[in-house]
């Protein structure tokens, strides 16, 4: 068993000093020999590290000269595009964009042997025996936790956790400004109900998540989609035009960080642009930052929020990106509209269960946390490069990506001519379950798109399946002439 | 320990026999010796009996002559009032419900000491230890339930065994019918949101449940106030009288078993009757069923649900008042709304923690959870009689109230001059908790009503507390001329 560790040790070294320059491309890799020598390793072990190198692009094996250091195939992938410029903005109608997801859901229900749709990482991956201690000694400790009526407002060390946690992305606040909702999703829900009615237009990034469009949808809200970069998240120049078009916005709504689906990050700059203008036009802006904690740095990215001076920015997120998939716990701080959102959520579902409050604030206290988390980001690090390796390999020519500075999955452009429903459903039939760019967008403008999970062990099982929705890709044939 | 329980088993004994008049009232007690001989015990606990009885108010100490036999003094006060008969029906305005509801559970946060505004059981009358051994069972078996991202749909065992449960109740469902919500709250959110619209009018029973009021007006629809017996439930007279009025009523709410707060049980023919006229003038019924097995008899009553034919009617529920208050398990079937209902619970909050729903099916799969409700039954039933007799005792004249059939509390009326604000007031100030009459309706006709929690163990502070409360009402003077 210690074999494969050391192997993948030394090719973490390795892949380092490549990573750094240290060795550059086309440079002569040291020897099987050497390597042995150098780390006192078996010829099998050697071995099995330049294979690993090899298999993830970044060693090339030439015939009696050796492995030689090379660039991955997705480096010569084009990055994602750019939205096109913007002329005119049209609210999206109402599509039944719920209708879809739930077709989606309901077909992914069944025969599934790899899922590449999940927004987690694999429960392999978070604090699994840490958790279900916590959980036993809370309960050993509070013995009626369970048959016990839960007190108002939300657990208290949970809220000062958070509150405290908050100070990681710069937003200074008080334990009992936060509200503890059911995911992000109820946070979502709550800000919106709290700002906005049933009619009225909410400008979202495009594409977007297809859960907002959904929250949207079910609370009679018409979503204006505003192109997004790949790169630097919602366009502020269409933003404002829309806003100078339509005089009907009620909220904006982002992910400044990790955008669901395309990954990319706001500069500082943008943010505290976005937070100015809204302010200036008095519109609510609402934040969804459930990702933050998974960006590549150990930096946090700072929040919208913490350029909030009159509480008009709501800030929502979430646990279950980060710490534990398996509890569904949300938070917000709701600025201006606290009064508004607290009646919103105890009228609605009233307070989360205590037990699962007072575990997770259990462990958000411990310097399990932060040793968590660090671990979290190296390891979806290295899956993204395998997936990110898998899809150039893999994929037919014509396929775009930008590679996301952190996160838990890639959004993928195919050529122009695929649809993501044609291979959802050929993928389907060979178990391999996917996230059909269809469902970002009210329009079908992301059709030939793909979200691709990166949160799982990538495993040979795994390779198999990128190998075969490869080849569902390059088998898509074009439909008609595209302009 | 063994002569308290020994005394207690004792009076229990003797209560029967009075209760079903083996020992008529007036009739001579055993006397203390032949007490101690019949049942072969001590002195001390032939007069711990004896005063245990006398204290609830079914024996009467006579100097020299021993223990008489005596009603409880509550059968002498009168019971509730039916509702006046109603000659015209206003929908009531907003007016702001959740404020009251916020300003008083904000006050009850502090100095509490004896809380008698709850509408559960107290903590240990629930099977706290079999849960918390299923937490930790069911955690041993999923060692990844914390950390593994929540499958769609709900938990299929839970499902299933709410489906089979609902058979108690009359009804015939399916697994896949059965949607759990966070508490019967959100099913009552879902339900409403399922049906109808900001604007529109709902039928409530009236008083009701803030709770609901409150669910209302947080989604911008109206209550008009239905007037309710004590003993039968909604009247279908005046709620056919409002249908001829009012075009714009698009649901009836109610609870039709212990209704909260009057605790009423609607008869079989009634239930019928509603459900027919509301088919008949197709308008959606909304039952809310929280409590029915909390009904003295081990017949559990049948619901609305069991007579709908048509998906007309929405069933909703929830465990935390029966099994498990900590556990914020609801569920729902929705008829002809489940795709709406789906999709609005999707988009709102997503599913349940995977954790409680498994606790909870495992629990309501074994034969304790029917061994605990036929327990907590007759422990209510006690505890109810205690509080009955010490407001019989304590409260002044002019009190009434009916004895309901089952719950947890009692619904009791002051004279009319009291006022309930005033006496939530007056008892904080003591440390007592109570849930004030003028929470249960839009207006102000319950001001001087009360909702008392009897979910308690009856001790000496308990006593002193309903003391104290019955001194403080007995202290309200009449603010203005009662017509």
């Amino acid at each position: 068993m210690s074999t494969p560790i050391l192997y993948r040790q030394l090719a973490d070294h390795y892949l380092s000093a490549i990573q750094a320059g240290t060795l550059a491309c086309g440079e002569r890799m040291p020897s099987v020999r050497k390597l042995m020598q150098l780390h006192h390793i078996s010829l099998s072990t050697a071995l099995q590290m330049c294979r690993y190198l090899e298999a993830q692009g970044w060693l090339e094996a030439r015939p009696r000269s050796g492995y030689f250091v090379r660039q991955p195939r997705r480096m010569n992938l084009a990055p994602a595009a750019e939205p096109r410029p913007v002329k005119r903005i049209d609210p999206a109608q109402f599509v039944g964009i719920h209708e879809r997801v739930s077709a989606i859901i309901a077909q992914g229900q069944r025969q599934v042997k790899v899922n590449l749709a999940r927004a987690t990482g694999a429960p392999e991956l978070y604090p699994h025996q840490q958790l279900r201690q916590l959980t036993s000694s809370i309960l050993r400790q509070h013995p009626y936790l369970l048959t016990k009526a839960i007190s108002p407002g939300g657990n208290r060390e949970l809220r000062a956790a958070l509150a405290k946690r908050a100070l990681d992305v710069g937003i200074s606040t008080r334990a009992d400004e936060v509200v503890i909702t059911h995911g992000c999703i109820e946070a979502l829900n709550l800000a919106l109900r709290a700002v906005a009615h049933a009619g009225d237009v909410i400008a979202v990034e495009s594409p977007t998540f297809y859960g907002l469009l959904q929250v949207l949808e079910s609370l009679g809200m018409k979503a204006l989609e505003i192109p997004t970069s790949p790169h630097t998240g919602i366009s502020i120049e269409a933003l404002e035009l829309a806003m100078q078009t339509y005089d009907n916005i009620k909220a904006v709504v982002v992910v400044p960080h990790l955008q669901n689906p395309l990954g990319s990050i706001m500069p500082d700059t943008h943010k505290q642009r976005l937070v100015s203008l809204c302010e200036a036009q008095h519109i609510p802006l609402i934040e969804d930052d459930s990702y933050s904690a998974l960006c590549n740095a150990d930096n946090i990215p700072t929040a919208c929020k913490h350029w909030d001076k009159s509480g008009n920015v709501i800030y929502c997120a979430s646990l279950h990106k980060i710490m534990a998939p398996g509890l569904r716990i949300g938070w917000m701080l709701a600025g201006r509209w606290q009064a508004r959102v607290d009646m919103f959520k105890y009228a609605q579902t009233r307070y989360n269960e205590e037990l699962s409050q007072k575990v997770a604030a259990a462990f958000l206290q411990s310097t399990h946390y932060d040793r968590h988390l660090r671990r979290l980001r190296v390891t979806l690090r290295q899956q993204r490069e395998k997936m990110a390796e898998a899809i150039a390999r893999y994929f037919p020519e014509g396929t775009r990506f930008s590679m996301p500075d952190g996160g838990v999955s890639i959004w993928v452009e195919m050529p122009a001519y695929c649809s993501s429903q044609a291979v959802f459903d050929a993928a389907l039939e060979q178990g391999i379950l996917i996230s059909p760019g269809l469902l970002y967008s009210n329009s079908n403008r992301f059709d030939h798109f793909l979200r691709i999970n990166c949160g799982t062990h990538y495993s040979e099982e795994l390779d198999a399946a990128m190998r075969n929705l490869g080849l569902i890709v390059a088998h898509q044939k074009p439909r008609k002439a595209v302009a």
